[in-house]
């Protein structure tokens, strides 16, 4: 067992006493690589579903901040993983189960890597609950398909639990970012889903048993309950994080309001303009941080 | 609405009466696109977690079939569709959120294309449960977290669970092209799990709350139900294709054996000759049903 100062936390006694460790996912092997010397400096690691989103936010953001891009390090097709500077951008593909196996071998990784106060950032695209398509709503916290603020596994063969919180500051610094750039944004719960049609009250699936009231007494019934969006990582996401004791954080854009109908279909240029916005408010938010 | 042949059950009524559905994750639209044309003629649709694998399917069998390949057909970055005459390949990322949403799309798109008569089948890598590594598993059934051949979601604040059964007559004759192949084969049920670690009894995540005597006490429990394999898709994909009266199929490579380690760490030449398996067993299934 070699000497780690990082402040993430691993529980698992048997991959600390372990000098091997193959992070399938990414390819990458604890012994091979210099995981300290390319990884331990990391500070912020920003995520999102969609692979060449990330590549894209990770570009632009080199571009936009002077620093250095490495080549993808992700040494599979499952994933995404560019750095700059102290920051990661790291793709999860869609839904708790891919993010997962994201987050545990990247957590491993910046343990192994010495890594020091790290915040995951997830950036991601959502359905607005009573807010108007645009609005980015920077998450207090995840409640999952319960209505409960924990995030549901099945572990040997038993239903275990975990509180699935985000970070309370940095939720706070993401604010105060939004307003000096005039960016649209609410603050409320995200409820995570498992599917993107019945678990989310849609109308519009190939399979629905239930009616045109029943989900809209559902989505005034959550609004009630302080969400304002939906997508299907969050209580993963804080989950996963609040066990390793390192802080998170969501911002994903509205890209309509559930309120006013289920179909995701707009101009490219309002899409991509949507689409911008967490990344233009992550941007400053790291130049302020960083002081670039 | 207009007149539809296709045996592909949507229980939808609201999606059913709409003129309009615009299938979000592949950028098709129901009314621009010429969807009877294009995939009226699909009989089989091959999907898999990685789109780089399933990409490399798709092309390796135009050549090994002579069928001409389309460009990928999906407009988005979510997935990939490839089409070989009445063959899809499509790719559907990992865990059920993931796939769920690719399976709803294509389900509705092929009912709509008026398609008949369609199977999916889905070629994976997974964890063995006593068999050894480079064995295909031709799952006889999906079993969830709680050991139920079930699908679990939660529809407004409800857990609501379906029934997650294969189609006996396809499993069966992929049996057969297996024997006829020498591929080493086994047939069980396949455990559904939502996660890589946790989920599936490894000690080798960043958590681990159990014994390595719990990891073992549970692989043997499930052996003993007649489980061979874990991977985190089957009860979903058979859920909502029996929803849909479509026939589905599993098969995927063990690339180890459980009982006897957690970590996926091969030289790179077993890894592909492993991974190629499924393929050679689909691709003979093919080219019997279609005398290809």
């Amino acid at each position: 067992m070699t000497l780690n100062n990082s402040n993430i936390i691993i529980t698992n006694k048997f991959i600390l006493e372990s000098d091997h460790d193959f992070l399938y996912h990414f390819g990458i092997d604890k012994k091979t690589g210099n995981l300290s010397e390319e990884y331990g400096d990391v500070k912020v690691v920003c995520t999102g579903g969609c692979y060449k989103r990330l590549e894209n936010y990770a570009k632009m953001f080199a571009k936009n901040s002077g620093l250095l891009i490495s080549e993808n390090k992700c040494k599979t097709n499952r994933y995404i993983l560019y750095k700059t500077g102290p920051i990661l951008w790291i793709s999860h593909g869609i839904g708790s189960p891919s993010l997962s196996i994201m987050l545990i071998e990247t957590i491993k990784m910046l343990h192994y890597a010495n890594a020091t106060d790290v915040s995951y950032i997830r950036l991601g695209t959502s359905g607005g609950v009573g807010v108007a398509p645009g609005t980015v709503v920077i998450s207090s916290g995840g409640i999952n398909g319960e209505l409960k603020q924990e995030h549901i596994q099945y572990v040997l063969g038993n239903k275990v639990t975990t509180p699935a919180i985000l970070d309370k500051n940095l939720q706070s610094e993401l604010i105060e970012t939004a307003k000096s750039l005039n960016i649209p944004y609410e603050t409320g719960l995200t409820l995570c889903a498992d599917d993107f049609y019945e678990g989310q009250g849609r109308l519009d699936g190939a399979f629905c048993n239930y009616t045109e009231k029943d989900k809209f007494d559902f989505l005034k019934r959550i609004y009630k309950l302080g969400v304002r969006n939906f997508e299907m990582e969050s209580t993963c996401f804080a989950s996963l994080l609040n066990r390793a004791n390192i802080k998170g954080a969501i911002i994903c854009v509205a890209l309509l309001n559930r309120f006013n109908g289920d179909q995701i279909d707009m101009d490219e240029e309002t899409y991509h303009e949507f689409e911008l916005r967490p990344y233009k408010l992550i941007c400053q938010y790291l130049k302020n941080k960083f002081s670039l």
